[in-house]
């Protein structure tokens, strides 16, 4: 399906993993379950990574969208 | 239930316990009471958390939502 | 009475002493007369508190809301 | 007159000294011109102190609402 | 054609690779699969660039518009 | 003539010579042609003073509103 | 012609050389294609400048508006 709009890439990764790249260099990596037009971001069983490894457990976080650098589906 | 959109996460954490964590790297726990579109937010027996301890008794306070980095539920 | 809304709460605070953390590290405390949804403040016999103890008088202040981190009524 | 929203406050300065603090922290003291919704501000007789004291005479000057921190009548 | 509107350039260069500077100072290159006025955009194929060379594959990405200093087409 | 709102200071200064201070500590002073409600400034003959010298000649220049601090007819 | 308002400034520049300032200390130079209402600029044979010096070329550029410091017919 050709992507559209952004947020089209967004309704795609929905229920599944993401990595979440924040401004202040922190990388969140978990399950995306709901988003609006400002990046605000819900992830399920979400962790804060650090060179790629698990440093902290965060469970279920609202992200607030104007803090987000860049959003990927995990590898 | 499952969540739509992401103030929907917030709605269902009304009343119950919250991290907040903000831009400035301070992280506060306590009763989520309201909060709005912006995130702005009220909270009630709000404590400030350093390295995971209580650094500083709070209270009832209201939170500019453009200082909050993410929000969960605390564990 | 129940907060809906997080200007609710500045509402039950006004006539009365709250303390006003700003961005930038500084914490005034007075007598909370009037606000708006920007969260712009004015408050009476306004002082500039550092580590719990007054360092400055300011008298009647309009504080511009987007300066503002957090306000909570006063201990 | 009670003070209902935090402009009526500034139409209350009009014509009189004030005291503006700007966020990158310099201080500017001059008579209260005029005023608009986002805090521009226009001063006449405007003068730059430091320490209390005058650093640099400004005449006239228009001041961007968003590099206001605080305003305040002058002592 | 000429380009009325900067977002026509964009236009242009969909699904094609461009190079896309960040205000943090990284450069993304990939191909441009959807924007939006706010210039966010999703790239697919992306790789994160230092002194010119690969540093990091990132794959398809959202990135979020206000971090974007320039997009150039690829040479 | 009384100024009733701010940017009526700068149709008093337009055609007319103005200093205008940025946030990240130039000054430009030049003659102003045109502004809008952003503060956008237009301004010919621009020159950028260091310690009340000039030290850059620019011309005719737009700038952008948001990097204004304040604006001052020129002494 | 007199320029009634900023952007009317940009309209008598395009398809000439401009030099544009950017907020990080950059300079680029190029042709002027296109421009909007956010400063958002489309510029053609843009090259990068340091210390008057050329030191980079970036061909077709788009350049997000709130990057801009100011912008300047080229000399």
């Amino acid at each position: 399906m050709a992507i559209e709009r952004p947020l089209d890439a967004l309704s795609e990764a929905r229920n599944k993993t993401v990595m979440v790249e924040l401004k202040n260099g922190k990388t969140i990596r978990g399950t995306l379950l709901a988003f609006d037009i400002h990046l605000n971001l819900v992830m399920d069983n979400a962790e804060e990574l650090e060179g790629g490894e698990l440093s902290r457990k965060l469970g279920k976080i609202l992200i607030r969208g104007d803090t987000v650098l860049m959003i990927a589906p995990s590898e």
